[in-house]
This record gives C-alpha cells, structure tokens and sequence, in this order.
C-alpha cells in the first residue's frame, strides 16, 4: 500500500517541522488503513522526521537512510564516500550520522542537488541539459578521491547514467532501494509477519490526482499504476464539512 | 500583507481542484486579517482558483492573467503570442481564453516550461544550465514569427535576461507585475480606498518558515524581508488541537 503526497511534494524543500508534520499525518493514513510495517521511501521524510514517527507509530517503521549509509559503507574501498540529496535532507545531516555510526573514520563530502528533483519530474533523464547540471554539482568529486556516490533521494536512480558518466569509472553509484527492500523482508520474516504468497495487489493512494503523477510513477516503477485513489491527508477543517 | 505558502508550494505541477483548495485557505488566511484587496500573485493559482474566489471572497480579488494578456496584446505587432508557464497554468488555458477576448484574431503557442521554476529557486539565473534549458524550451519559437511572449508565472523575469537572449532581440518579453499593480491601483482609487500617504509596512506570513524561502523572497524584492511569521494555513486538524 503506497501513500504518496503529490499535493504538498516535493518535501526537500521544505523545513523539519514541516516535513515531519506531513509525515506524520502521512504514516496516519497508512496506519487507518491497517498496515503492519511503515516504509518512509522518502530520503528528506526519512532525515527529518523518523524519530517522532518511531516514537509515534504502533508498528515498525524504518526509512532509507540507514540501509543506504550500509550499502554506501559496504562498497567504499578508499573511505571517501559522497552523499547528495535535497537541501532538507543534507541539512539534517542525517547521513554523516548514520555513516559514521557504522564507520568512524570515513570522510564524507555532503552536497545539495536539488535540481535532479524536477529533471527527473520533467523526464529529461539524459540530455543535454542533465548533463550540464550533472557537470556543476558534480565536476571534481572523483579528484576529491571519493569512489563512492550515494543517491540520498529517491528520484535520483533515474538519472544514475548521466550521473556515472560525469563521475567516470572510478566512482560507484548506491542507491538505498534494495538495501531498503531487504531489510524489510528481513525485519518481517524475524517477526513472523511474512505474507504467505499469492497473488500481490498494489494499492496506491495520492493526496493530489495530478496529472503529471502517473507518468512519474510508471517511470520509477517499470509498469502501470493500475486504479489510484485520492486520499484526504493533510487536509483543513473547512474542507471536512 | 502577503501570504507565501512553502509549506505546499509549487502549485503549478498540482492539479486545478487542488490548486482551488489551496488558494481558497490562503485568501481566507488574509481574509481574517482584514484586508481590503486580494491579488492572486501566482499564475497556476489565478488560472485555476479565480472563479471560485470570486464567488467566494467578500472584497475584490483579481489576478494576473488578466493585467499579463492585457499587456501582451498591447506588445504584439505580429499577432503571434507565445505563453510560457507551470503545467497547471498552461494546462488551463486562461491565458488563450484572456487574450481571445481582448483580441479573437490572435495567433497563440502555448509551452509549459516547468523547469524555470526550481532554476529561478537554486538562484542558477545565468549560466550554461539556465541556457541550456531556454534552449530546449525555447528555440524555434522566434522563426514561428512570435513577436512577443508573456512570462506567465511569477519565476520567470527572473530568467528574463538568458530567456531574452535565447529569443533574440526580435521578441519582447511581457512579465504582468507592473499591469497588476496598475490595475489594483486603478481599483482602489475608484472606490477610494487608497491610503492616504505615509510609511509602508510590509507584512510577510509563510506556512513554512523553510530555510531557502528568505533567500529567494529578496531576490525577487530587492530588498531585506524583515520580519517573517509563519501562519497556520492548511493544517490539518490533528495539529489544531
């Protein structure tokens, strides 16, 4: 079941009271409709907002951020490893945090990228115009002796080529999904809260029909949305009458 | 007084109904501050939101399709009208419908160009990626005998200079400000409402007091913001208790 908030999206934009105060009415909705396990797929949501939500929520609830820094850890070999994200979620610091939890001495260079947001939104995934941003937050990173880039949010993947081609060979790209997907299953069999198999039906609800939504989301997910259905989060007493 | 809502901005990538919503709770906002006029600033709000505030507000409200079509029409010698706006903006159609009524033979091409929008907010005014992007958007628009484009949304003068150049010195570029601000002086005098005289003081509230939003406030403005408020607008009522 996937909640998304194209009403008040993007969220990087944003400040920690703020978004923390979205995600929490976000979980609130997931939560009404009976989940067992909250997944906070947002990197900003996830820098800002998991330790309230933790403290909130009767069910599990983990984010992105800690199964990327143990991904971005697994794979350095020079101990430089480089994170980009929004401006909400390099300001948290959250990922310094979590890296050097797991390894101490590693040196990390943070840097805001929020363009990569509304190119991936715009579908200009490697053009020319890509590749001109890439170029100007990206150039000098490899020279810094960095052999590891962190994607730190989630629309970043869809631009993983142009993004390899301006770093070149020498740096590798992590992207925190599959780290993320494993610890849920992980966490899940532990409790013995695995579904027994079947069929899988995904159920996606939007605080906003937007028309642009679907497209961007058939682009992330490789195949049709199927039914969406709008959902009143986050919405003022006026329009509850 | 101005009201900003970062907390739910950009409006222009959201649908018409929830942009509708959203503008309705802004001007209730001002409404209960007493103000005497309201200008919807924001061209993806007054191509959605304006007939429903219309019905719904106590004072006069107008926004800025009307005072930008107006100048346009003024501009052209060519009758061939390019608008570039958000997709919300452009989706609509108001800008096409506006300038029909001030003049039916006119030629009209109209382009969303969403990416200004986080280009003007990164500051990334111009440069090679500013460039690039005009380009993309823009080129071919000056051999279709476009003699004249209007900048329909607010972002966009400030990319006025990289747009200008990417046209060419052929077409004139339209930004409604200073129409809209005529216009509400107009309508003010006419019903005597203008101030007699003496300081101006300028109020800013913000649903989110977000870290970039002062940054870029000045830049457009010219000027320090002084004091910030933020303002409870479109909370849901979790957080009202």
């Amino acid at each position: 079941m996937y909640f998304g908030d194209p009403a008040r999206f993007p969220y990087g934009t944003k400040s920690a009271d703020t978004i923390t105060r979205f995600a929490v009415e976000d979980a609130g909705f997931l939560l009404s409709r009976g989940v067992k396990l909250v997944i906070v797929a947002c990197h900003s949501a996830s820098s800002a907002a998991l330790p309230e939500l933790e403290r909130r929520l009767t069910v599990p609830v983990f984010g992105v951020v800690e199964p990327g820094a143990r991904a971005a850890v697994k794979m350095t070999r020079s101990n430089r490893i480089a994170v980009i994200g929004t401006n909400a979620t390099i300001a948290s610091g959250a990922y310094e945090h979590a890296i050097r939890r797991l390894k101490p001495d590693v040196e990390i260079v943070a840097k805001p990228t929020p363009l990569f947001v509304p190119l991936a939104e715009e579908g200009w995934l490697d053009n020319e115009v890509a590749e001109a941003v890439a170029r100007r937050y990206l150039a000098g990173l490899a020279d810094e002796g960095v052999d590891t880039l962190l994607l730190g949010c989630t629309h970043f993947p869809l631009l993983a080529c142009v993004i390899g081609r301006v770093l070149g060979p020498k740096v590798g790209l992590v992207d925190s999904s599959e780290e993320t997907a494993a610890s849920a299953a992980e966490l899940l069999a532990g409790q013995g809260l695995l579904n027994p198999g079947g069929p899988v039906r995904h159920r996606f609800y939007l605080s906003d029909l937007a028309p642009n939504f679907q497209t961007v989301g058939e682009r992330f997910l490789g195949e049709p949305m199927g039914d969406v259905m709008r959902a009143s989060v986050g919405e003022a007493p006026e329009r509850m009458q």
